[in-house]
């Protein structure tokens, strides 16, 4: 056993343990990975990791990510024994509603999370991302003498994430990078839900890795081999121009009659097999939940240990406060999130006469104007950057230094054609604390990411999607390009804001919301075309998520729409004027869930009573029910042509339009009284 | 150049000119990948495939899938040159409005071509999935004497295809499914839409393939060594137990002033280059779109010799209907794509009184009870076996026999956590026109394939996306598993029939929308808990997409219901009679898309005009608004717990439901006439 004693094994199986009674108690969950990696978490939180439990924000502390997050009593335990603010009342309470120790771990949730993880695959790539952050964050702030940032980021990951197709995207971009601080855990237990791992796969993951550029090693003996754990820990920490992956052969459920078999994996342990580990264990069988006092006192001298690094980090930055001023503010801002006063002074802003501009081009006029004063914006592409216009002119792009193409303070990720693994990775970014991620693809293409967008909702991590390309609009590429479900689907998604701005102005309000929103994630929807800019529009009115874009009190209808149809909505209110005699007035929605949390009162003058609406947007009509009492819209796919031809073949003309809005007066004409959408009958659960 | 002469060069030329001169007509397209493959597409289609342009449905026929669809000129210009239905008109009416050769290519526009590609990685994973209903097509109906079955799969692949995670999981799978009949060749041209690779991408591919278990080659002059290139794709032909990828490395837009660089990808050349490159060719470069005769001759030649085969084959198969008379019947009737006659009275019905049962249990039943009747039926899961509930109890494991775990003939296909890759092997599975494959994961991670789910959709793929654990009812396993936003997303996307079952009989029904719609897939929404069986269920009401599931002609408001929530609906019914003294009826309304479909009499039969109408479903309210006048869902994310604690919290209780029902009837007392929303003031656009 080396430098190991009973003590480390009493720990491990307390751990072990733990996770055995909370899944029992809470008859469901995943004892398996948490008996099959209680080594290698004892060895490396202990031996390796730097972490404050009283402070689990402390900036420099070591990362750790979950990414099997499935085997979370295995985090709850060790957060627990550290003496995070996570009691054993907490562990009882495992998988109960509004309890802080849900069935995955979610980091807004519980003190010591780093990222939520579950979706196989997703923690893997948050890592790739917490690692990028370090590396970008110790390129800006480090100095000779001030070594600020410079933690590691550990993973453990399963046989789930090495299949799933984010993490390899991830993990090549990693071997790219040659992000040297990143350290992966493979439990290589040969299991995963359908049994044997050879039913289905069968590839050998270290060549693999090997072939991505990364340093790895294989630890034979992951159930018992502590001392061969922390050497190959180290030798990954000693290598520090690659990421390290140690395959580490583990039991899973080890300890149970049903060690090493499928049947350990998702579910609790029966009654007697838990009454046969406890004994094998050396604990008291008709005894639940139970930690040693030697284990505490050992897991929290570590715990008093990381109390004092972070003591020694908070000297440093004082130091480094006097002789790097200005870098020093810079970071004690940036670590609250908010942005320097003032910043929003740099946006740009449109006169009606200024030239129409595609919103993709207004994009990267924001990004032109603002990089400078909101430094810990990291924007990038997944290889679109020519047409995403992410890119400001005289960006550095972020590098391994030796491949002379850019450097650690570098602030443009090129990600290649990895969108779920670039979304993953931003919300990693994000997570890390110093750093507001922005990066494009084509709005089609977010949905590749959406397993990760999602949890950008979900985790309230403050990324920005640019996304362009955003309709039929885009015109050539054609059907397979063009969005018609992708509003309505990330639109439907808590706590994530949806963007498509008509102009200028709204351009820049998106971008305001998006940078100054601490907890929720933005998705752009950007034209390829040019918009001209509106009459009405201002930054103001936009960032409520909705406005009048043309008002008038005779109107017998309200034209609403977003983004490129605002204009031609405008448009078609002369049409109606002029060949129907009607007279209509238009609202310009480019954010619901903004313009939702407005009040009653606002939200009533923009589509107000007495009136029917009409809305209008290029793509599915799915949702628009809530904002309007008819339609249009277009619930099929579209074509590949020159969009002006596209636009004419689905009618999005002022006359289309006209027809349209000329067919919803008359149908609404005998209803007494038309009650704008926005009256609703009860409040929703939000 | 060997077996090569100076007709292959002009043939090849020309292959290139085509597309220089149709991006320029176009404006718009991609010329830098058909300049540089048009010596390997040229070597491959003569030299190796065979194909009948007079019947591109033969079905033997060899596959080619050109992943990197954004080069579809190069394959418009094949199917032109060997004689398919496509004309040189339509070469000139290239990615305009309703033509036949859109920006990226669509296998159900345009005679010739597979499988819809463009956005990457799909066509590369739809590739494996042809490959593997080969193998599991010729394991089924080959006999001795009478390889029916034995053709191969080509395919194209560019940088981009080999950065997606979606081609790494199907990549992985292939190889684990040592598919003999793959080949795909990988276009190492070191350029991407950011420029030169090496921005992002410096994996060893190559050795990532073998890590994969496939065969590797590499040809180091794919420009013009047309012999290394034969070479090399009779090797990968003789390799038999492995998948093949051949790395050949090419210069983008050869030919072009710019080849080599990211100039030539993504735009058309421009004139003095064109002007250049046709004398480079030796072509006049004051003409466009020429085919000279002995191109033309050449490649109607092999057309023939294709034709010819085809002949053979289908002697072949007279002879086999004969000594195989059942097999043969089969196999006729599979690719006419309709079901054996009278496949439905296996469906399994219920009556009120048989037990409660989860719906992802009764989708076992369904598969139980007709996976005789249906042997096109081809069932997996994506490592969620005992989860999804998908698999028959006498199944054979489709696996390579060397395994010993199963073989060709298998129709249960283990995917791996492989969501994405799954969904675009399904897709190519469906293209091959012998097989309906259906697979499972949770609903949650639907989300992961959404790329190949909307293609699923676009090529009119009949594949059935069993999707389990389909709301906050999951319970447990909580928010990061619970979709909020997922039935919005797939409700939203055009051919897409998303069907949310509330008891036996309407999941039967689901199952015979799914078989039986021979160009629309279908994705089963199945709950983890138990469900009622209702008294007015049945499979003829539920295969219309909703019908009235309580009727009262005294009712002053209908609760519009899907799924798990349904039973809810009723018992809420009676808490409304014995507490508010208000009538209520119930509409379930388990598929939207099928049920739009419907007459409007009918559709006003299942929600009224007259009073109002509630919506009742445990996740997004986003697009009820269509059938409801108010809605009641979850616009937050959920929370782990046991699924009756969870339902409990957000009030999906008989009291929550009524108390929302009181507040409904109340608010609309006022509106007259209250119209039911199938009323509309004009048709959408479907
Ligand atoms: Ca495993
Ligand atoms: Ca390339």
């Amino acid at each position: 056993m080396g430098n190991y004693g009973e003590l480390d094994e009493l720990a491990i199986n307390t751990i072990r343990l733990l996770a055995v009674d909370a899944t029992f108690h809470a008859n469901s969950g995943h004892p398996g990975a948490p008996m099959g990696m209680a080594p290698v978490a004892h060895v490396l939180f202990n031996k390796f990791m730097s972490f404050n439990p009283k402070n689990p924000k402390w900036p420099n502390r070591d990362r750790f990510v979950l990414s099997n997050g499935h085997g979370c009593m295995l985090q709850y335990a060790l957060l627990h024994l550290f003496g995070y603010a996570l009691s054993m009342d907490d562990l009882k309470h495992f998988r109960h509603v509004d309890s802080i120790t849900p069935g995955h771990p979610e980091s807004h949730d519980t003190p010591g999370i780093e990222v939520t993880t579950g979706p196989l695959g997703q923690g893997f790539s948050n890592a790739v991302g917490l690692a990028i952050a370090q590396a970008h964050t110790g390129g800006v702030f480090n100095k000779p003498g001030f070594d600020l940032f410079n933690n590691h980021t550990y993973v453990f990951f399963g046989d789930g994430c090495a299949m799933e197709g984010i993490a390899s995207e991830a993990a090549s971009l990693a071997g790219h990078l040659q992000l040297g601080n990143l350290i992966c855990i493979y439990d290589d237990n040969h299991i995963s839900i359908d049994g044997d791992t050879k039913v289905s796969f069968t590839e050998d993951v270290t060549k693999r890795f090997e072939a991505y550029g990364w340093h790895t090693q294989w630890v034979q003996h992951g159930d018992n081999d502590y001392d061969a754990i922390e050497q190959a820990i180290q030798k990954a920490k000693d290598v520090t121009d690659k990421p390290s992956m140690i395959k580490l052969t583990t039991t899973i459920g080890f300890g149970s009659l049903h060690q090493g078999t499928g049947a350990v994996h998702g579910s609790a342990l029966k009654k007697d097999d838990i009454v046969q580990v406890k004994k094998k264990f050396g604990f008291d069988p008709e005894k639940s939940f139970v930690v040693p006092q030697p284990v505490y006192d050992m897991y929290h001298k570590h715990a008093a240990d990381g109390a004092a690094k972070e003591q020694e980090w908070n000297s440093l930055l004082e130091k480094y406060s006097s002789e790097h001023k200005e870098l020093a503010e810079q970071l004690k801002r940036r670590l609250t999130g908010d942005l320097p006063k003032g910043w929003q002074e740099k946006l740009p802003t449109y006169k009606p006469t200024d030239p129409a501009i595609a919103s993709r081009k207004l994009s990267e006029s924001v990004l032109e104007a603002i990089h400078e004063v909101v430094p810990e914006l990291l924007s990038g592409s997944a290889d679109l950057t020519g047409s995403n216009n992410t890119r400001w002119k005289n960006a550095v792009d972020f590098q391994p230094p030796s491949l002379g193409i850019g450097d650690w303070t570098g602030r443009y990720l090129r990600y290649g054609v990895r969108e779920h693994g670039m979304a993953a990775i931003m919300n990693g970014m994000s997570a890390y604390g110093t750093i507001i991620p922005a990066s494009g693809t084509f709005l089609n293409f977010v949905s590749y990411a959406a397993g990760a967008v999602r949890l950008s909702s979900l985790s309230h991590q403050r990324v920005i999607y640019i996304a362009t390309h955003d309709s039929i609009g885009l015109g050539e590429d054609g059907p397979t390009h063009q969005p018609i479900e992708t509003l309505a689907h990330f639109r439907a998604l808590p706590n994530m804001m949806v963007w498509r701005p008509a102009d200028g102005n709204e351009t820049s309000a998106a971008y305001y919301m998006a940078l100054t929103s601490k907890e929720t994630p933005s998705i752009l929807a950007l034209t390829r075309q040019n918009l001209p800019q509106l009459e009405a529009s201002s930054i103001e009115g936009a960032i409520k998520g909705g406005y009048t874009a043309l008002e008038d009190k005779n109107a017998q209808i309200t034209l609403v729409s977003t983004g490129s149809e605002v204009s031609i909505c405008l448009e078609a209110v002369k049409y109606l004027k002029d060949n129907n005699n009607i007279v209509a007035r238009v609202a310009s929605l480019p954010c619901w869930e903004v313009f939702d949390a407005q009040s009653k009162e606002y939200r009533l003058s923009v589509i107000p009573d007495g009136i029917p609406s009409m809305s209008v947007e290029v793509m599915t009509t799915l949702g628009w029910e809530k904002y309007s009492h008819d339609q249009f819209g277009l619930n099929r796919f579209g074509a590949s042509g020159a969009y002006k031809d596209v636009y004419k073949k689905f009618e999005f003309t002022p006359e289309g339009i006209a027809k349209r809005a000329v067919a919803t007066v008359d149908f609404w004409k005998d209803v007494k009284p038309i009650r704008s959408p926005i009256n609703r009958a009860f409040t929703q659960l939000i």
